[in-house]
């Protein structure tokens, strides 16, 4: 793979990932969204097939890591080499910061009312937990319905642990190595998954670029009344995927391999 | 390809697309209709899965177009012939008005008793934003929830962005050209995706054939009370579509082919 | 393809479809049931996924009709043998029978709550737009929520029209005849989007065999208190898929075959 | 299969089902947990698709049981050895368990918090049907909704039936023997339908380890006030889909083989 096709296929399908992502949530969350309070079933397969969408456009490209954590796992497995990481890691970054971008342009307007009907409120809604978080930064990154640190990296880590087991495991099933349509689609239905499952505490981030390059994005916006970022919390998001993607990677390496 | 399929496969598959899609908006929308008020789940798996439909009918005759953005971003792509976009639009308009007249045949009885308890109210409900779209339009086209020329059309090029870019990609995934059997399904997905994440602000149509089709039938039909059809926005989804889709079709040249 | 095999693959696949799609109905109906309320999407993920179920197991024994208007649009198109659809529709019918028998016992100790419930609440719930049908018979049989035979055959004969012909078309797109795993996926989804797109104004029978099965059973089962079987409306269930069966069948030899 | 094989695929793959089945059940019932109250059909998709992951996690490994009902089956069908039978029960059975302890990690913070809630409410809520169960025996084991014994055999032996018979008949349809990456889907999408329409009454176990397991998790616990483990239900989500697959088995060997 060439450095072209990694920056070319990491940064556009990661784009489209968060695009699709961060927009299931500004769909659910803002107000004039026709999709208002469409519920929890709508973001876990929202982010289920933004997942399918951004893999099916990188696969052939770069192989659509577009996860730092399924870059690490696959590192430690073998299946890509370590002086790519960087790379990976950079160009997912950068599509994750574009993603959200092109989300808050979808969503421009509703982004304009729904911040102005909060000012007009005494006592505006903040996010998870307590006033660490803007009002809608949940549209950008995760954050914690419980704020312990342990709980909620322990949390992370065993949900990444179950995406990326399923990534490294791919070429088991007879369907050879590399990300074929059939694996997108799985590995789109392990992510709806997981978000189903193991997403209830802390959102689901188990993608460190998923988090950080929209917090980062939500910190530069002009978008009034937004409030924190929470920067207090996001290293859990950053750290525990990455923990449990090594903790598959080293059990793929002992027990599968 | 002839002629032929090209009218055969676009016709039928386009008409199927806009009576399953149609009927799904009526299905939620109207009173004596089992499945009034199944929410936004049921809309943006209804649509995706009369992609399903239609692209799986379509698929072996004429391709499955049945979108005039499509048929644009494979002409700019290489994947069609400049000579055929005419025919292919042509006959996907014919389809869709075909399909949104098949819908209303459909629910004939629900569009009656819906619009004669609309008459015995008073201050008749009207459609998205403001007075100029009829009380059951959104069944037929779309419209905006914030009504602002520029906005609305971001979002529409965005949407049909990430739908074109996902079709003109699947080559590179080993599935070999044509839309093969999981391409079909791959497809309803990505427009279930992109329903979810992209469709809260202006119903996505991210197709003009799905969107000026109705619109016309609307025009057309014997709905009493029926109201404006809305042609002030009527350019937005044609616009923002085939700019959407000229996008993904220069991106692919330049980045992707 | 041995009688014997048209038997075994039609009655078990049949009884499944029945089973399931008649369990799902009485899993978001009835009281004392963990799904009750589930909501229309239940229901057209649930009929879907049972045809899922039901074809995956017949397909490779005897292709999977499991509905007298599938067998007549393959009669049609040449892809079932004239001789055979006898024992195909009365296989379809036996199963069906069977599965609505086993719904019921699945279910034995919901209904009886539930009838009992019933016939202690002064003026007891009716099925669908008037006296005509039973309390319960909606978990059996289909019923129409405006009772105008014209219409409601439309409609029939339109949502049966849109699955036979997606059947029919399986064989050009490259997946070889017979009903592959594949098929198999696409044709449930097919069937959820008719449920969600063009069930809401008669319940979408799409087939004879689930309608007239489950409602002998319905007349013939010692359900207290279970009302009418609404016999008036049963031929509609009946003549409407047969009629869109054939228009698909037709169609398809007219212009795709 | 060597012994390894069938230990870690069974261990790891009935670990994944059970933290992922257990966990939205956790996630749909606990408070502070961002899935409450999302509905059956979250709990139906989250149980499908979480054997979607552990059969796609071992499918290539041990195939991909996670079920005693599942090995009864295939070694009443030929398809597994008898002698391997218990080796692949004991490892379901560890896996289970391990499931449940990490579904109880995952959520460690919302159990705590939930239990708090209801040890301050006057008449605390228990568990379904009666005080037999405590309040968050659910999220472990299945319940009946109705408790009479020879009903809910009759459930769990029916469900466990469609079931099975589906995983048997694998081998028909042309796609080989062994569970490949389509078979695991659509084995997914036939527990999400056996959800949806049986699980109604018991909730479903169709798998002893399943139930079991966690039930022992369970009573193993220091979860505060977590209430009976309903020991005098334990044997019929155990008998209940062994007699059903073994009917699976027999009428395999009779009708299909």
């Amino acid at each position: 793979m060439s450095n072209a096709d990694i920056i070319i296929g990491e940064v556009l399908g990661t784009a489209l990932l968060i695009l699709l992502g961060a927009g299931v949530c500004a769909a659910v969350t803002l107000k004039k969204s026709k999709a208002q309070n469409a519920g929890w079933l709508a973001i876990a397969f929202g982010w289920g097939f933004a997942v399918l969408t951004a893999a099916y456009v990188a696969a052939g490209v770069s192989g659509a890591h577009l996860n730092p954590a399924v870059t690490l796992g696959l590192a430690i497995q073998g299946g890509t080499e370590w002086a790519d990481v960087p790379l990976y890691i950079a160009s997912e970054m950068v599509g994750a910061m574009l993603g959200a971008f092109l989300a808050w342009v979808t969503y421009y307007g509703q982004f304009k009312v729904h911040m102005a009907d909060l000012a007009n409120q005494p006592g505006a809604v903040e996010g998870p937990d307590d006033a660490k978080a803007g009002p809608v930064l949940g549209i950008f990154s995760t954050g914690p319905e419980i704020r312990k640190s342990v709980q909620n990296l322990l949390t992370e880590i065993i949900g990444t642990f179950a995406l990326v087991i399923a990534i490294l495991t791919q070429g088991l099933n007879g369907e050879g190595n590399g990300l074929g349509t059939l694996g997108v689609l799985i590995t789109a239905l392990v992510v709806v998954s997981i978000g189903l499952s193991l997403g209830g505490p802390t959102g689901y981030a188990i993608n460190p670029a998923r988090d950080l390059g929209p917090r980062i994005v939500h910190a530069l916006l002009p978008l009034k009344g937004k409030g924190r970022s929470d920067w207090g919390y996001a290293w859990i998001p950053v750290v525990g995927p990455l923990v449990g993607a090594a903790v598959a990677g080293g059990l793929y390496n002992i027990a599968l391999a």
